[in-house]
């Protein structure tokens, strides 16, 4: 493993789709992962992996199945525990831009497959 | 384990000395940490643990035994492998604020011990 230095804009200027994450960095066994965000994701948890959001610009908005509703704005951070269903979405029309750092295990849409559901992650 | 949504800006108020990590965040099996720099720490490494820098203010530059210095400012991010010597410092008077994501075990100045090392890291 090298050194790893780079900028966020930089790679996510090289991100076109929504809800897709790319790698762009690895840590012991955890990826750091970009996504661009709009509309909404799918309800899911990961069994075996915490999920922590990195909020670089609009407002992430993220409901639980309690009722409650966070909201993570840049400069603010969301961590999301093991086994707690989460459902990930943005206010109409905003793009939200995320760094999420998770175990290499993790799937981003958990046990459940939809259309947004991406297989094999790429480094970018 | 519980759902965590904090500010940076509001954990960082309540640092008051440099190169001093505080706690801000678990999942798996990292710590998030915080920690406000100034002036230059010891030469050190990790022999198990890779470490994740995220600058928010400031230009955090390290120092590699080749030779080489890197410069990681807002919005970019560094990532020191396991086993490489670094030696963090910052440019002449500036306080340079930093979120760390690495391992529990890990000791923030490797196996040195100077007059900054923290033994036991608290949350904030």
């Amino acid at each position: 493993m090298n050194i790893s230095n780079f900028n966020l804009e930089e790679k996510f200027a090289k991100i076109h789709e929504y809800w897709h994450p790319y790698i762009v960095g690895e840590l012991n066994e955890n990826y750091v992962k970009l996504a661009k965000l709009k509309g909404e994701l799918v309800w899911h948890s990961h069994e075996e992996e915490d999920e922590m959001f990195v909020v670089v610009s609009g407002t992430l908005m993220m409901d639980f199945r309690d009722g409650k509703t966070t909201q993570t704005k840049p400069g603010e951070i969301l961590i999301v525990p093991k086994k707690v269903e989460h459902r990930p979405w943005t206010n109409k029309g905003e793009e939200v831009r995320v760094m999420l750092i998770e175990p290499k295990s993790t799937k981003h849409t958990g046990e459940v497959k939809v259309a947004q559901t991406v297989e094999v992650l790429e480094w970018i």
